[in-house]
């Protein structure tokens, strides 16, 4: 890259994108979604769990009821993920903003009925919320496989929008003397807190050695 | 609050609510939110910045253009918080889940005309996304006033989902050998990136003094 392409990149560092492997990055980030769909020309956003399988974006809603149900009906929505990475701070109000990655996947999400695809999509959720897990819990049975509704939707219509880097400020405000600069922001991990009635002497698994 | 009502919080933990309060204090918790509209019958749902002042959610988005025109002509729109505070390993895939803190508020935005109002809600948002900052910051310039948009959202129908608390795995399945319990997750400030065009000796200012 060139000295060029880098100034113009702070020159506009807000930029939509059609990138798939930068959509894809964003998705597995993250582990929550915001899923705006329409009701009677009511919007809703709702949050779901998600994972990314290949090019689909699969859906896991806690409260499945009306949303699931409605989304599996095929309604046109759109899933937002959005990455707040840090505050920007300017000179001024006005030029001040903020680092993320975010990218708005719209379409229709379809049920997975597929027995099978189903507990694989499954899976693919549960090994992306805690990697390593997966391999030490017992297989869903079929009441609950049934209870659970699985959405996908295809990674195909998105955007993709970041901002990255220092504060952006008017060449003649720049040596006014504020602080500026930004404030890395991040979801972090705390201590793991053993449930209550977890019998004693269960090691903490290796999947949450780091934390 | 007796142990009764404590059981029964952890036996329903997900609880929806119109506790204005837990409202309020969801929003001030968070920087940013989703906005869901929609436009031709396609949902769209984009983060925003926002703040409240009183019982009035004000948004300000860093792409402004067509969002911002559209809500501010009266779209129906619902503007959802989430903070993940949470992953909640239960003994099986079924019953994990997530702590969370969830608002929905919905209704239609209004363009923050007035002057006054507009430069103290604009005030009242930079104070919020970094407390203390403010004082320090230059008056925007008419211009900048006018080249920003600021929407107000009244906080009167909304919606608060929560779910906080260890796995409620079903009795007969507390005692398998998995571990059991919830790694808690937040946004945290990492270190001041001070910006490359900062003249030197300016101090880092005692808002930022604790990051």
């Amino acid at each position: 890259m060139t000295g060029k392409a880098d100034t113009r990149l702070r020159r506009l560092p807000e930029q939509g994108s059609k990138d798939f492997n930068l959509a894809c990055a964003i998705i597995d980030d993250a582990r929550i979604c915001h899923v705006g769909f329409v009701l009677d020309g009511q919007p809703y956003v709702v949050p779901m769990a998600h994972a990314r399988d290949g090019d689909e974006l699969l859906l896991h809603g806690s409260v499945a009821s009306r949303l699931a149900k409605n989304l599996a009906a095929g309604l046109p929505c759109c899933v937002t993920i959005t990455h707040l990475d840090g505050l920007v701070l300017a000179r001024s109000a006005f030029h001040s903003s903020m680092n993320y990655r975010s990218v708005m996947v719209f379409g229709s999400a379809a049920p997975v009925t597929d027995p099978d695809k189903k507990v694989r999509g499954l899976d693919v959720l549960t090994e992306h919320l805690l990697p390593g897990r997966l391999a030490e819990l017992r297989a869903s049975t079929r009441k609950e496989l049934n209870a659970t509704t699985l959405l996908s939707l295809p990674i195909e219509r998105f955007s993709v929008k970041t901002r990255k880097g220092p504060p952006d400020d008017p060449k003649n405000e720049t040596q006014v003397p504020i602080w500026a600069g930004v404030i890395p922001l991040s979801l972090r991990a705390g201590k793991p807190e053993a449930a209550p009635d977890m019998p004693a002497g269960i090691a903490r698994p290796r999947y949450l050695k780091s934390m």
